[in-house]
């Protein structure tokens, strides 16, 4: 598998985590340009108002500051201290309340004294604060003075995308949302390994398929660039959504909505071969971008890859997915798995035996002695079922998967075929 | 799950038992008028001789009297006792004959003593009676006389049925068979809920497609019915034919031909749903007339549902399955279990999202505050289910199966969905 | 099952145990003659240098002598005490040599010190001798003389074949390879099985399909005979070879490339209803011959039944692999088997019931009473499952398997049918 230090994914985590991002505004447009040192990214803005399917792109959200004063003066909090102390999306409000006034725009988690919840208000215009529930139970009675210094005006929604041609303009997508602040296993992990892996297969010398990498809000965002790209998105032969992986829960694949694509076979066969604990699932539509890729209209074969599954730990959505709750060498392994399925795809091509009828001789080609100057286990078994199967109709993923073998071996053994003449592409 | 007091039901179970029925005759006629007290039947009259498929319509047995008189001159056996104790559709005979010449023209059940068997000799011209072995044992040497007062002339097969038009004439076949005399259970039972099913639902404001309740004597009456209807068969979409589900069982559903029909979905849906003690087995052909409907020149989707199956409990067929052995309870179960699948039928339409690409906005329409003001548990999910997979291709059930959830809540889904515009019919 | 006495089967495999053959010369050509005394063989040639596929046939390999003269002047090794003790192909050679130098050219089994090991060199000009490691660790120091008195000239490759016509020319294949010398599960057992086969089904009135027995060379035989006969195997419509039959290990049927021809439900069926302990694996292009039939150029439906597997048990390829290797007993249980097989592939049409609508009035054509006088067990339901299957798409072995019976009952139940006009070759 790929290898990738660990420490220089966790470092451009560390770089993207407190930023008080959200789905427009300068955070994000920091966020792009971070992730632009690793990968070339071009950057694509739609205005506020455009219709994008059933969508409309709401007002850029800015934001200068937000903090509450005690009835002491004292700031009892500020989103200074931590992205998550403002609901995303508050419209601007300044004010001097009551705390039983104040109380309704306060969210926090009685289940989870220390945690600051975050929260979110795009389309609904309002403003609140987040903050733990030991905080909120301290808060004394008296007047508070609350300020949302933000504004929702005119402006753009931007998305960065990474395109690495291939020698087909049939494109695999890796998607990774980029909306969500201060929140470092969802999604600063995605970001960070798609960043990368976007590194390395520029620096790869032959691509068959064009890849895709694209850093986009959540939902708007998709939805955005579905609506922006439908001749784009007609060539996406393969997909999958990249979040939540630094923390140190097994993998879970979320396959497409057909459930065979072939980046579910190829998830499929890297994990399984991988030795990591991992699940496969089927399916359904809520979770990530892979919702929208997969709707009706689409049918994009987008799964998705995480470790923490969307919604199913205690620290997902709360200050607790912090940078202690990635770590580098989570960060690695799963950098090194999305690599190998990414291979896979690139190398996984239909030959056909050039002398199909009974086995060619081997011997005669110093094939046999070829096989003993080797170590790769397997190739030999691998060189007759590649012949075997390469009728035209399999891939060599169908050879890996029928002949229980690993995809390198196979691929091994197709490379030597080709160089000997038995072998042509279908 | 439809509501329907077993009482009711009971009480027409026992209206129906005490009827020396047979597949000709009085009985049956005499059956059809107490179902039409429930069900709007028309009758349908065939001729004796008839050629109807491979068969031919035998001449109409009515009985008028029917006893042994023992060796002291007192009466032994009366069919007035037990409709069991005449071998359905016996010739004619008055004679007088010691044991031994009458025995081979007793039946009884050694295993069961004090059982009556259930015999039949509808195309072999003989006479017999049955009796419990109990009561055989007891006979004493000497003359016996024997009077069977039946008449065996040119008459007519008769069955009923009740048609529901619906939207479409696209059928589900509702089949019971009503020829078994004084048999609670079998088939009593499967006669009354059918009558019970066609007053329901003709009670119901819309029906998709046209229901068709049928009432013929078992074998000779379903292929009547297939020989005089075969352009009506053609429009069979579904269908299922109803016996023993007045006992205390767990309910069998038999499979179709096909055995992947949407009748056979639906009833593994309701059945699984149902909570209820149940088993799935594949369609063999042999057992009530759902062999006739599956015979491979009509190959119509009918299964049956039950709960005794077939020849495999010890009441099978005697005269043990008496009133006492179906209940109020048991007989409702099964009622509301057979209306479930009846309206999931009615109910399972294919829809298109009118929205296909991404996700359309339901908080935009209120659809996210609607989710709130109700308690159908999942609708929420269940509306993603509808949109993601209203395609045209995927019925409500393929939704419900796949999603997991209940098909009333997807059925709501979809209902609140097409309200909003998001859907329309496929 | 067919019955042949394994003593008869046993007494064939000892006659042709002790030949030294390789894949030409007079070791094949003995070896034939042999068969031809119980099976109609047909001898065909093919010269050296002929090309056949991708392949060249080789010289004709005769050997005259090959011993080893210690330094005492005695012989401590003759191919003529033991034919595995020649290293099979060895070019002539005549030499007086230090043990040092004669060392590269000795086999044998450290981890088996009392076997010789089977070592073959058909395409590269070498020679050596086998022995055990036990007589190889005992050579003195000295001078040692070699002779291989072998000549390798332009001569023949030579199969035989049985043909027996049947109805159709559409053909059963059933081959045996008949190079390997001195081993007599490998393959004096499948040899010895196959051509008593010939035998039986020669002598049986009525064949359905076209039976060819192939005894070839392994891999050049059957690449010349698929080379020469490209018409001919367009026509195989089902095949086996046949290996290692008469040792204790429990049967293995290797499936064909598809793995759902006939032939493989048909040796599914006939080893799950015998009773006898068996596994089925699937396809994998090494082995014997079935991987040339079934290379991509060709795709014959050829299976492979054995019952030690190749290369898996210790006596594989060595000279433990004796008569006492293999019993009369399971060559006897083997035989069975493959004429089951081959019996329901002959017997397995396709029919059409002529009364498909509804089920025909069994009792009116004393089909009722023709059950009562038989004991065959399932004879009945048989009769239902035949009529209601046979709509021209299911073969007799569907219906066995979706029945749950027996193919006998099964059959049996379709001649009945075809007696009374019930039924027609579809």
């Amino acid at each position: 598998m790929a290898d990738l230090p660990g420490e220089e994914l966790h470092a451009l985590v560390s770089r993207l985590y407190p930023i008080t991002r959200s789905i427009t505004g300068q955070g994000v447009r920091q966020t792009l340009e971070i992730l632009s040192s690793v990968a070339p990214l071009r950057i694509v803005e739609v205005p506020s108002g455009a219709e994008v399917l059933d969508w409309t792109v709401p007002p850029e959200w800015n934001l200068r500051e937000a903090w509450i004063r005690g009835p002491d003066g004292k700031r009892v909090l500020d989103v200074r201290d931590h992205g998550l102390h403002l609901v995303s999306y508050s419209v601007p409000v300044r004010a001097r309340l009551p705390l039983s006034q104040l109380r309704p725009h306060l969210h926090a988690l009685p289940g989870q004294p220390d945690a600051i919840p975050y929260r979110t208000s795009y389309y609904e215009p309002s403003w609140g604060f987040c903050l733990t529930q030991r905080q909120l139970d301290s808060l004394p009675e008296g007047e508070y003075e609350v300020c949302v210094d933000a504004s929702l005006s005119p402006g753009q929604l931007v998305w960065g995308e990474a395109v690495l041609p291939g020698e087909s303009d049939e494109e695999v997508l890796v998607s990774a949302h980029v909306c969500h602040p201060w929140l470092a296993d969802d999604n600063c992990s995605g970001m960070a390994i798609a960043a990368h892996l976007a590194r390395r297969f520029a620096a790869l010398p032959r691509r068959r398929l064009t890849m895709r990498f694209l850093f986009a809000p959540g939902t708007i965002g998709a939805i955005a660039w579905l609506a922006r790209n439908r001749e784009r998105a007609d060539r996406v032969r393969h997909g999958m959504t990249l979040t939540c992986l630094g923390d140190a829960h097994p993998f879970t694949w979320k396959r497409s909505f057909a459930g065979t694509a072939e980046i579910d076979r190829a998830a499929r066969h890297v994990l399984a071969r991988s030795g990591l604990p991992h699940q496969l699932i089927d399916f359904f539509p809520y979770g990530y971008d892979e919702r929208q890729y997969n709707s009706p209209g689409f049918r994009l074969p987008v799964g998705s890859l995480m470790r923490g599954r969307h919604g199913q730990f205690p620290e997902y959505h709360t200050s607790a997915d912090d940078l202690s709750f990635v770590s580098p060498a989570r960060l690695a392994e799963s950098f090194a798995v999305c690599s190998s399925i990414l291979e896979l795809l690139q190398a996984n091509g239909r030959y056909r035996n050039l002398h199909p009828d009974g086995e060619p001789q081997l011997g005669r080609r110093g094939l046999y002695r070829a096989l003993g100057g080797t170590d790769i286990p397997g190739l030999q078994f691998a060189m007759l079922w590649v012949l075997n199967l390469s009728d035209g109709s399999h891939s060599l993923l169908d050879v890996a998967e029928r002949a229980g073998l690993d995809f390198p071996a196979v691929r091994a053994a197709a490379d030597l075929l080709l160089q000997h003449g038995l072998l042509a592409p279908a």
